[in-house]
């Protein structure tokens, strides 16, 4: 692990892209997603998820990937750990699996820094928040969001059913319509950072 | 500073809480207040502020101390540094100045913890932004705040015009009406940190 507060970013245009094999949503509604939710809890306990903030710049200002399905709705890399598995190791397996070749010999350096928010879902509902809310003793997913350090060059391998975008912080800010409250307050989450930009 | 992800809050039944002089706004309008802050940045250039999160506990769930100035507007207790001064340094004198007795004796332990939070004011304007926006050379005003680990008895002595209030962080979350965007996302900056509940 990583624990600096510079973070080096490097220029999108550093970085190469290439397809891979659909990754299908294993869900095709909410309901299915939090019925599966439910299924999974009764079985393993609370659900522990992990994604990724992976930065870029362009114009000297801070983008993160966002991997986008169909026209509008965009999440950050992860998914969730198996039970019992390291929030570390299973970042950088499901990093692999989201954005890296089928090859090993092609794994990006994947550098998991800091741990930058905590996100809890008390119900087998959609509403997330910061924080454990007060009376819940058994919440059923907590998601923990990691800054990763990319190196200054990568091949990334994206699903071909999916759009990797970068998008700038400013973009992102007070955009909970667009992003959700997760990924909308990224910004006031990285603003502790300092960020070297590293020109092309 | 303490560096730590783990906070120990004690209950608000811990602190005693008195009364001193008032400390009255040196602006009475905001228009006033972008005055001055221009005329001190020809003097001294860019302004920079430090604020304060204090946590206590009530109930299990961390609640943090702000200002309250009249009936509505509330503010963490911090303020301008000096030209030159050290960050941490003037914190503790900032807090002093707003929260303790006057007597050197009576001083809190202000433990300076981690910096969870900057904020960008591009213009002399109201307008702030968790990073410093594109184009943007020569912003008027980087604020910080930090996180402060009280100790588990103090006394605070509060000026007279203010109030001093524990606010729970599911009150402050998304709640930006009230307590704009600064403090309403002190809790997704808080999120990270494991809060050591201390019963009373």
């Amino acid at each position: 692990m990583v624990t600096s507060s510079v973070v080096n970013t490097y220029p999108l245009s550093s970085y190469s892209f290439g397809t891979k094999e659909p990754k299908m949503e294993k869900d095709t509604s909410v309901a299915d997603r939090l019925a599966r939710m439910k299924l999974n809890y009764m079985k393993e306990g609370m659900r522990t998820s992990v994604e990724a903030i992976l930065l870029v710049q362009e114009h000297n200002h801070p983008h993160i990937l966002l991997l986008q399905i169909g026209n509008t709705f965009c999440k950050l890399p992860g998914g969730r750990l198996k039970p019992g598995e390291n929030e570390v190791e299973g970042l950088k397996r499901k990093l692999s699996s989201k954005l890296a070749a089928n090859s090993p010999n092609m794994q990006p350096n994947w550098q998991i820094g800091e741990c930058v928010a905590v996100w809890w879902r008390p119900n087998f509902e959609t509403i997330m928040y910061p924080y454990c809310p007060p009376h819940i003793s058994k919440p059923k997913e907590c998601k923990k969001l990691y800054v990763v350090h990319l190196s200054e060059r990568e091949y990334f391998a994206v699903p071909k059913n999916l759009k990797l975008l970068a998008v700038p912080l400013f973009e992102l800010y007070d955009n909970v319509q667009r992003y959700g409250p997760v990924i909308s307050t990224i910004p006031q989450q990285l603003s502790r950072f300092q960020f070297n930009m590293i020109p092309a």
